[in-house]
């Protein structure tokens, strides 16, 4: 079972994965995707993974077995399980919580060599799709307080199995990054009853140097204070803060936009390694006076992608810090991505 | 001239180096170190890096010229920079800072071949001398606000250049990472009249399981929530909030623990990548009332000096959540260490 620890100097918590215990010998860094004789995230090769949770499938096709367009499974190796009993307790200076949580992989295409940016908008939807079902899903078990969506295309980003997936992680503690921004934004409606990702699209809008693509439903942009080259973030413009509320009609909508976002990055940068998340609202008590209740939170947060290429080294600076050193101005990304965005409209 | 910008939904800042402006062409992802056909950090190359600000040099010698076995010279690239004049500014929503500061090379051998854990304890000393000294002249300039000292060795954890070398960065605001730090351990003192640090050596000795190191006059430990595989940290037992403070006496003896700190995790881990950073207390003000002030500074923080192997990718996941997973328990990374650790004594 893992477990999660809290940092009493650094106030974030860490999952640590006491029952993998790698020792000294277990680590090698792979300069690249494993190779393996046989892909179990490939079409008819349903039974290399654990049980899917979820699938679009074919009509009539049965559960893992062939005759789908996109499946969800639990992780093979889950940093967190459901099937814990959830504790939460101090022990002397620290404090831990039992690695309660969900770990899934959603395999994005049956076609080992596609990439999810060369997916058209109708499979990109279907993606999209099998991320809000889980939400939803995740969203009723009540240990769970935060669900994270992300990707990690090519070794270089993270990625260990080279076919196109994404991953959903579960948490029974809100994670320090989002908890940072849900404070922020809380701050400011507290302040001024206004979003402040809402006052950021106009605020960007008006001076437009850092706009990528600005469409009915969506804001592409490169963020201001950017911590990596050619960073862009999306930002629905219709204020909601939760996506597992979107509409089939929004997701679609959203698939398109997704597609612009990929393939301004892959035809600028060459297809570059990178990384995706989502940032959802956090899974809260509606009701004042119980563990989780967060307040008005649907005024607060507005859910939001963030895209990194990963162009440049994490290294002791920015490890030590929390400072990002990024030698690419936003102003000139943004002028670099719009042009390419523009063009597949 | 670089430029600090604040981010307002994750609270940080970002160094834009908006001179560099790398277009997208510029990037590549280095595999390894660049392979000079001359080394600029070798001895009888003194002339190829910029000016040096400090060197430990045999009597007579000139700056500039062999003779050295330490030298600290200006970065070539600097992402900071002394000459800017400081201006802090709101624009719009947005916050900007000059990008004030220092950016220097600790190159720490005149031998090419040698890494740091490879010297002895004489040649280590004089390193941590010219981080002292560096330290106490930065400590000078009222413009900044942080001076961190950190390390990258070998390309996977961010080297450019394979001549073993650490860096120095001077900042005009708190990074994060220290910032946060501090406050924890204002807390801590504020309400207990102790200092965190000393509380958590005194803890982790009575537990025992984490310890790697307990010497005379520092304590090396796997800490409790570690985020990556084999993260050590040392603290030393003496409280003390400024590096800079440390004596020749001190410092000699923090050269025999770094020695074994580096000893351990090269003939455990077969000499791995790493980056180690130094958190000092930050540069505050002593009067009350005026900006950088921060109260009882010298109580609340404690050096100290924080190494990790790069075994494990940060990848979507960590980025997007501030979480890390970390499959090694910290015990079970003591318990590898400190009996090798204990073999060089």
């Amino acid at each position: 079972m893992s477990e999660l620890r809290w940092d009493p100097l650094k106030f974030r918590w860490v999952i640590i994965a006491t029952e993998r215990g790698r020792r000294p010998g277990d680590f090698e860094i792979p300069k690249e995707e494993k190779k393996l004789k046989v892909c179990p995230f490939c079409y008819g090769q349903e039974e290399k993974t654990p049980k899917e949770v979820f699938a679009v499938r074919r009509d009539g096709s049965l559960p893992n077995t062939p005759g789908w367009k996109v499946r969800v499974v639990p992780n093979r190796f889950p940093a967190l399980s459901s099937e814990a009993e959830l504790r939460r307790e101090g022990i002397g200076l620290f404090d831990r919580v039992e690695g309660v949580g969900a770990h899934e992989v959603v395999i994005e295409t049956p076609h080992h060599e596609k990439s999810l940016g060369d997916l058209d908008p109708e499979d990109i939807f279907l993606v999209l799709l099998a991320y809000r079902e889980r939400i939803r899903a995740l969203q009723q078990d009540p240990r769970i307080r935060y669900i994270l969506v992300f990707k990690n295309h090519r070794a270089e980003a993270g990625a260990s199995l080279s076919h196109s997936h994404s991953q959903i992680i579960a948490t029974p503690v809100m994670p320090f990054i989002v908890r940072q921004e849900l404070i922020a934004a809380k701050e400011h409606f507290s302040r001024k009853e206004r979003c402040i990702f809402c006052d950021i699209i106009k605020n960007e809008q008006l001076l437009g140097h850092r706009v990528v693509a600005d469409m009915d439903h969506f804001f592409i942009w490169a963020p201001y204070a950017s911590c990596f080259p050619f960073e862009t973030w999306l930002f629905p413009k219709r204020h909601c803060h939760d996506f597992a509320k979107l509409d089939d009609d929004e997701l679609f909508e959203l698939a398109k936009a997704m597609k612009a976002m990929l393939y301004g990055m892959k035809h600028v940068l060459n297809d570059p390694p990178y990384n995706f998340v989502l940032h959802t609202s956090p899974v809260t008590s509606k009701r004042p006076g119980k563990p989780g209740y967060w307040g008005t939170i649907e005024y607060d947060f507005h859910w939001h992608i963030e895209l990194i290429p990963r162009l440049t080294h994490i290294a002791g600076f920015e490890w030590g810090s929390g400072f990002y050193i990024n030698p690419t101005p936003p102003e000139l990304a943004a002028e670099s991505l719009k042009e390419v965005v523009a063009s597949i409209f």
